[in-house]
């Protein structure tokens, strides 16, 4: 049995992660679980999964979420905010923590959760996008197993099994390429936030999806494939591929290169993030590749999708340059998200924060964060007329 | 250092297979090498890479050899026939025999090598076919590593690496289609010998051209795989893919789908037998996934390939139904290159003998050859307009 700690329960990645426990009652169990401010949908994951411990955003989400437990006849702690969080990650029943908590919120409990001792099925890609080498080397120094579940890091990963003594030629990192993929420049000026949203092939928070839409969501992807595998970001190339199909694929030096294909459901990476190495059933139906008939690649357009250029570059230069990229577009979707600026400005924010704002040193976890703090919180404050 | 002998060294396999060791000279040396009547590329062979033992097809064939290497200045042993055949298999300094012999004529030599202890490469995939029960049985109780060569075989060999402990679920075998996937029943009806010797794909030998044009040569290899990977045929699917990049794929109970891509070249799945669990340099060029544009898929035709239908039915029914299978399409393949039918005879022959010939039992590979050989001969002598 494999008792599973959930950061993030009520969001996409722990509905799947639950999805994949409920399917396996005698292989998972589930010890704790953290989530926002979705009380009625935590009350009800509580008394499915019957957690130890539970956290909730805010205090007066845990007093609401306690009251209407207060009939249930187990013990339950309900915790809250940060601490409450990292509470659920440590927590010492817990083998496995699926660090699925939305952007720069999953950093401390998830290096909390490898500090303990435990391993992650990572879906917080933040994690490694603001601090990949403090990361890194807390999971060597633990010895702990890091497992990914986004879609693409998990192809990666498979293909890499039994293959960790030949050297990687090329990671080739697939994209949808987004809702808007085939759009003029003039178009995107126009689109809306609800176009934004509408991606293509996945269902996903909103964050992500709309990273997606200007192909942000690579960008970090490929700062995250090169702290997770140790592949310089100049070996990772990405390739639209619009059908979701291959989720990415490995290169080798004798020119084979291993690709992992799949419907574009997510429980699939989940699954194997939590049964690894085994592979227990997610619940798929399975492809049919004469039905799907074609799969279709192209190169990305740096020009139209400015972010995944300049992820490229952050990651090229190092140092406190990711941290910037990631605050910056983390702050910028939120304004967009809240029809406070346009689609294309997310992008023009990013990257005139990349452009002015000082690199300092950053060594700890706290410096990092705070440095994240302040650039989001900079992007936050500048009036958009200043843009 | 890996030391090689190559059965079947002026053949496709064989070639291919010298460029690998030509590429790392400091990794493999070659021990032994046999051919057929090729005696001028054979004789430039034993001078380029000093095997201590050399067999040609017939005595005439080693006696011509002898005199060309009159005055060659190191110790070579020429040998000829079936022993001699044997004897390159099983030379004592060998560690892997690469059995790339065509169609039957590899059996007793790839088995020789197995009983000796060698590592066996395979290209011959009659010796799956006619004696797979005996050959893996074989391979299992003298603890020797069986590594494909075939580029379908060694996609799923390569795809199931890190994997041994995990069910498949299903095995997706692609096909290029061959030269007639496109065409009418009634334009197959005047297909040439020289239109069906021209693969849209792949430049192999004659017979397995000629077996992609009819897609028997998937059919032998749905057989193939079933004894390699120990899954029946009912989970193998063949699917027809005409840009053969992806060389097959593996499905695993949680819906994941692992797959090999590379460039249509034999040199990767060489290279990789040769040097497995390592990977070394194999000569291709890297694919342009961009460039490439799409990757199509599609469903076979059983009616107008008859033959992939029939080694379906041949593998299901067992025993020395494959044998038949086998040893008629091999005998008909000869008659249509030799220009004697045409080219929907090799169906019409090989599924008039399915129907028509009784199934002995066949324990002993003796009885396997010698019954192998009565059919070939059968449709050899029987005369035409009985068809």
């Amino acid at each position: 049995m494999k008792r599973v700690a959930v950061l993030g329960s009520t969001g996409s990645i722990g509905l799947q992660t639950l999805d994949i426990v409920r399917l396996h009652p005698h292989r998972f169990s589930i010890v704790s679980l953290a989530a926002g401010t979705n009380i009625d949908l935590l009350e009800c994951q509580v008394r499915e999964f019957r957690p130890s411990i539970v956290s909730c955003a805010t205090e007066a989400a845990a007093a609401e979420l306690t009251w209407k437990l207060r009939e249930y006849p187990d013990r339950v702690e309900v915790v809250h905010g940060t601490d409450g969080c990292r509470s659920v990650a440590v927590v010492p029943e817990a083998d496995i923590v699926v660090a699925g908590l939305p952007g720069s919120t999953g950093l401390l409990p998830t290096f909390a959760a490898v500090e303990a001792g435990k391993d992650v099925a990572l879906a917080t890609k933040e994690v490694l996008v603001m601090a990949g080498e403090l990361f890194m080397d807390l999971v060597r120094s633990k010895g702990v197993a890091l497992l990914p579940v986004d879609s693409e890091q998990s192809a990666i990963f498979q293909c890499l099994q039994g293959q960790a003594h030949n050297p990687v030629r090329r990671i080739i990192l697939t994209a949808s390429g987004g809702p808007f993929r085939a759009m003029s420049k003039a178009e995107m000026d126009r689109v809306t936030r609800s176009q934004a949203l509408d991606h293509p092939r996945w269902k996903m928070g909103p964050k992500v999806t709309v990273d997606s839409a200007t192909l942000m969501n690579k960008g970090l992807e490929v700062i995250e494939a090169q702290w997770l595998f140790n592949v310089p970001a100049s070996r990772i190339e990405v390739v639209i591929h619009p059908q979701s199909i291959c989720h990415s694929m490995v290169e080798f030096e004798d020119g084979s290169i291993l690709a992992q294909l799949g419907a574009t459901d997510m429980r699939v990476p989940i699954s194997y993030a939590l049964a690894c190495p085994d592979r227990v059933s997610s619940g798929t139906e399975p492809l049919d590749f004469a039905q799907l008939g074609s799969l279709t690649f192209e190169a990305p357009d740096f020009e139209r999708f400015p972010l995944l250029k300049a992820a490229y570059d952050a990651i090229n230069e190092g140092g406190s340059a990711p941290v910037i990229l990631n605050a910056a577009d983390e702050a910028a979707v939120e304004l967009f998200l809240a029809d406070r600026i346009s689609f294309q400005d997310i992008s023009r924010i990013v990257l005139e924060c990349l452009e002015r704002i000082p690199r300092p040193m950053l060594s700890t976890l706290e410096e990092i964060t705070g440095f994240h703090d302040d650039v989001a919180e900079h992007v936050r404050r500048t009036p958009r007329h200043h843009l």
